[in-house]
């Protein structure tokens, strides 16, 4: 069993091929040298340098469900579809960041902020998402799995962005109306905006590469995707409580849904519990970019008990994707003669999760 | 034969069919009233109402490929890859004009102009891209062809952005540098950025959709390339040329490319013939916002020249075009028992183009 550092250099390594086969090609389109030294610049600002949580849980997933130690052919395959969600998140988060006036990301300036970029970073943007299906076609043309890869990610682009859709007309950061807010309306944005690309994704990309095939009846991508979505909003409620309860320390970073007017689970449950005296506070200052404004926000969430809220909440949610995970057969799930979809993989999801404070 | 409006009536038809198409699906993933009415608003405001000539020419190509009349079937699956066309254009135009703060399209404000849209266009424009693979997978699904258009879109979507990303760098609006412009520098522009989804792209579309197959030795697909991208160089250079001479009733707008620093044909032709002083002139006067200095450039692109360059231009281009075209057996390209690839499909395009005044 590898350290953590040694599985993250190895998955690093097969960036550095394939960010090389990408420059390749466009070199051998005729791009000149200053849109080439862009280009690079613009996949290793952008694309490494995360907590590479979806990327290696493709290939988490897959060695789960292969049950062994995977082949060098077998690693670099999984690890070029954790790296194509690496992609389609960087695409997501270089727009997002100047969709949000965001200000740094993973601890450096935001793209758009670097000297001279501005607002190419949009374009930028759409080259990191065409890498995805370039790195598609040239490694899994071959591949029966080909079309199911090509058409997973583009089902998960197209839910993401309807998710961010909801929450940019939702919770648009300078005019706050608490009224558009709900429990129902977050988590309608959460599974659209996360849990698809972050846990179904990179599960069901394990599955086609394992050469598990659909199946009319009990379908194990349905299977998976009913266990996993519960367990994306469970992760971004966690998420969202952090960001209000966790300390710098912890979550390494300071919490700034509340100034940010964030359509976050916190606010959600607190304007469910509210009585009206507390819910005129949350009207006159949530989303203002004032500490005492955001102190009196607080205090309505301690007032409404929001920690005994969430640790019931997180015990419930433990419980139910713990029954959901016992629906999948011991023996597993799946088509005789293929790979079967394992318990442990969703377990493996869970451990990660339950209880984490950072 | 229909009219020039009928033609266009029944195109618009099936853009309501595959709108409203969208809009169920939209519907269906459980996306609540207010995002649905801001997502029609957005293909209402993005997709029609342009002049439409990409998505036509793939109905008029799969029209001329198959030599007659088309069946009610035939005809809705060439507008529905028109109208793919036409959101992969709508994509690009409404992100196009976010990063290059542009003012109106289409004789409409720009979309992120609209009341409460601004930086929510850049998730607009992904929205609009993702509607083209949703709707290849809904209608040819079951075609041989499906792979080949979505790679098609996948590989055409990479170069118009590398084109755009030249464009930027090459011709950023706050800064002008005359010295990073060059006609090989506007020829690699206007082939990624234009030429592969205006020109060869409609083509293409129409030819797998025709069942033409790909061929070892001469490729159909290679040799409607070779001649649409040039094509594609000659229109955009004419377009370049009309911004300059065409007078305001002529091309329904007034010419901004000097005072917005575009790296235009016309510059770069006249940066190749002028002399010193006329130099100077040019790297002081282009590209600011002053009508003093855009008269002065106009001045120095007459003293060279440039109307009977132009003209020398558009000669040898269509004489090189009509050359290329003859290239294809006059009894068409392709293999035994399929459809043949037509000298008709690219003289219909050079027809509309040659001499245009508009």
């Amino acid at each position: 069993m590898s350290s953590k550092a040694e599985k993250r250099a190895r998955f690093d390594h097969v960036f550095e091929v394939i960010r090389d086969e990408l420059v390749e090609y466009f070199k051998a389109q005729g791009m000149p040298q200053d849109a080439t030294e862009w280009y690079i610049k613009n996949l290793n600002y952008n694309v490494p340098g995360g907590k590479l949580n979806r990327g290696l849980s493709v290939v988490d997933s897959v060695e789960i469900l292969k049950g062994r130690a995977l082949t060098e052919d077998e690693y670099f395959k999984a690890a070029v579809l954790g790296w194509c969600v690496e992609l389609l998140q960087a695409f997501f988060l270089v727009s997002d960041d100047v969709m949000d006036s965001s200000i740094t990301r993973r601890g450096q300036p935001c793209w758009y902020r670097n000297e001279g970029v501005g607002l190419v970073a949009i374009n930028d943007a759409f080259i990191l998402e065409a890498a995805i299906y370039w790195l598609l076609k040239k490694h899994f043309r071959a591949d029966p799995s080909y079309i199911n890869l090509v058409e997973l990610f583009h089902e998960t682009s197209f839910q993401t962005e309807m998710g961010q859709l909801l929450d940019l007309i939702t919770a648009p950061e300078d005019k706050v109306d608490l009224s558009k807010f709900s429990l129902e309306r977050h988590r309608l944005i959460v599974v659209y905006k996360t849990a698809f690309y972050s846990f179904y994704l990179p599960v069901a990309l394990a599955m086609y590469l394992c050469g598990i095939s659909h199946q009319a009846a009990q379908d194990p991508y349905a299977l998976a995707s009913s266990i996993l979505i519960p367990l994306g909003e469970y992760f971004q409620v966690q998420d969202d409580y952090l960001d209000f309860a966790g300390t710098p320390e912890q979550i390494g970073k300071i919490g700034t849904d509340i100034v940010d007017n964030k359509c976050s689970w916190c606010v959600n449950t607190a304007l469910a519990l509210a009585a009206p005296a507390q819910r005129a506070v949350l009207d006159a200052s949530y989303g203002r970019k004032d500490a005492a404004a955001e102190a009196r926000v607080k205090k309505v969430f301690e007032e409404v008990g929001l920690h005994a809220k969430y640790a019931a909440y997180e015990e419930d949610a433990y419980r139910r994707i713990v029954g959901l995970i016992a629906t999948i057969p011991e023996a597993g799930l799946g088509a005789d003669g293929e790979v079967k979809l394992q318990r442990a993989v969703f377990k493996s999801f869970l451990d990660k999760i339950y209880k984490r404070q950072k």
